[in-house]
């Protein structure tokens, strides 16, 4: 086989049948994440040689007039929840040739909107829309334009793709382990009321009450704003209305480093005297004191799956979205009601 | 009419309202293409001063041949160091009209050349680049083409501006707290040894050891890689190498949480048992128990006052830098040797 006469660009997959070895053991390869048989390397690394394999699809798929440039609208760029998410979007375009480019809505749907439009301006392939606050419509019109994946919403059509996690189901999975662990009154410090997420997770607060025939107490439950300092806020609330209680659910992981340094600054001990539980899963809730027991967020995964998706979506490729579900990370900030 | 007391921004139609005139009158007249009557200009002056109207700079500059946007090179999406930054930009750029777009170049020099060549072509009208590793011959180079501010070196000429914060300094504030409280024994969490911030801060703290007339003990200075995991194995290790230390000081926040955890699973107290500084003073440091006694690098700042001498090249106004510099931000980490 004569490589140099070749018309069409050199592919993975070729390489990968020239090489007598799976695609995803070149992909591994190519990454440098690969623990493979000195065989194979060799075998890969002689079919790249010969075959001129580039690796960067980008000149090629230029040429195809493709921007080679998707475009991710967050809601935040300095949010570490932001943050983790687009780890996996960084992670899932790695080795694609494709390069990312992102801006910010800043929580207000006419930003959102021009910040879209920008992007379409700027011709890039496709879209991941982080969360946000233009109507579901809108996305769908923009979507007629370029491939649109959204996070926090759900939506099928032919272009755009929507998904969104449970967080009654989170909130449920949080406070039926404390009253697991013989907790009866539990406090709860929300979101914003006008906060969808945190509507769903008062939910599942209520519903895990319920189930549990424990009555549900409105003074227990104290209104945030998502940051660290409302958790520390709230909790002095509660304890200025002398409220009673063993434990805490925070409604994100930011909440409950707040509630944690009040409990601090009052010589509570958290797990001993107070228990503990976030939501979401930060990659810094690893290394709280005493580590955060919270609700894991798949919040890498939404970013690696809403890109895959996406140039699932651009190939014109069939696309099945799975997420892992919320689960229960059990740490050291809870403990049994005693 | 009481213009003081409006609540709606004042637009177009309000101005031509307010003048008796068209509103294209009043579009003709911001972009400077009107051929109207000294009168109906007269009124219409009056109206957008009395009125405190903005016009959108937006359409105009996009007239003029701007693309409005600017781009950001960060190096790690995910870190919150870089976070705090863009923070800083994003506030920079409000109001201004201006749209950001943020790539990565993941720390590696040909991804990061390739990203700059990538916002190159999609025209922004002047680039930030936060760290990196290109060569500062590259940077004079892109340069020529569109302004750019960079922050992690020093640089200038009539398109380039680059600052740097002094780590040395930086670090001789850390550890000098550390001996002004009796410390003798001061290890010392590094980053990796070709990580240039790293070595200066490792001067830093030879230096205060120097000036105190204490001896330089390379056995209290152990490796990590910024990240917090490295934290924890470096005071594990200085434990299992049964080296004698009252106070630890680590190269940045995100080490500090891991050697915090790695005392704390000792169930060695901070800062009773041993003290402990970092340095960055993250947004976080704020929220770990005990809060963080920390170097601020005025990161945000830096965020701040890389937009506003980027926009100022980009105007072709002569721009003047100036951030504040580091400083030592005593929390309750830190307490006197006893």
């Amino acid at each position: 086989m004569d490589h140099e006469t070749r018309n069409n660009p050199v592919t993975l997959l070729d390489v990968a049948r020239e090489a007598g070895v799976s695609p995803s053991t070149v992909s591994r390869i190519l990454n440098g994440t690969a623990k493979v048989s000195a065989d194979k390397r060799k075998a890969v690394e002689t079919a790249i040689a010969e075959m001129h394999f580039e690796p960067n699809q980008l000149a090629q798929n230029l040429k195809k007039g493709c921007s080679m440039t998707i475009g991710i609208v967050v809601q935040d760029i300095a949010s570490p929840f932001f943050a983790e998410t687009l780890r996996g979007v960084d992670d899932g375009l790695k080795g694609t040739g494709y390069a990312s480019v992102i801006v910010s809505g800043h929580w207000n749907a006419q930003e959102e909107t021009d910040r879209v439009k920008l992007l379409l301006a700027r011709k890039v392939d496709g879209m991941i829309l982080l969360s946000g606050r233009i109507e579901d419509s809108a996305v769908l019109n923009f979507a007629k334009q370029r491939p649109i994946v959204a996070t926090g919403r759900a939506l099928q059509s032919d272009t755009a793709i929507g998904f969104k996690l449970d967080n009654e189901y989170g909130a449920l999975l949080a406070v039926r382990h404390l009253i697991d662990m013989g907790h009866r009154r539990i406090a709860f410090v929300a979101g914003p009321a006008d906060n969808a997420d945190s509507c769903e997770r008062l939910a599942g607060y209520q519903r895990a009450l319920a189930e549990a025939n424990l009555e549900f107490d409105p003074n227990l439950v104290v209104e945030g704003d998502l940051h660290e300092a409302s958790g520390l806020v709230a909790i002095n609330h509660l304890f200025e209305t002398r409220q009673q209680f063993s434990a805490v659910f925070a409604i994100n992981d930011q909440t409950a480093y707040g509630v944690r340094l009040s409990l601090y600054r009052k010589g509570i001990r958290v797990p001993d005297d107070i228990s503990l539980i976030g939501f979401d899963d930060l990659p810094s809730s690893l290394y709280t004191t005493p580590p955060l027991t919270t609700i894991h967020q798949p919040l890498y995964d939404m970013g690696l799956v809403a890109t895959t998706a996406l140039l699932g979506l651009i190939s014109g490729k069939k696309v099945d979205v799975t997420i892992p579900s919320l689960e229960l990370i059990v740490r050291e900030t809870t403990r049994r009601f005693r």
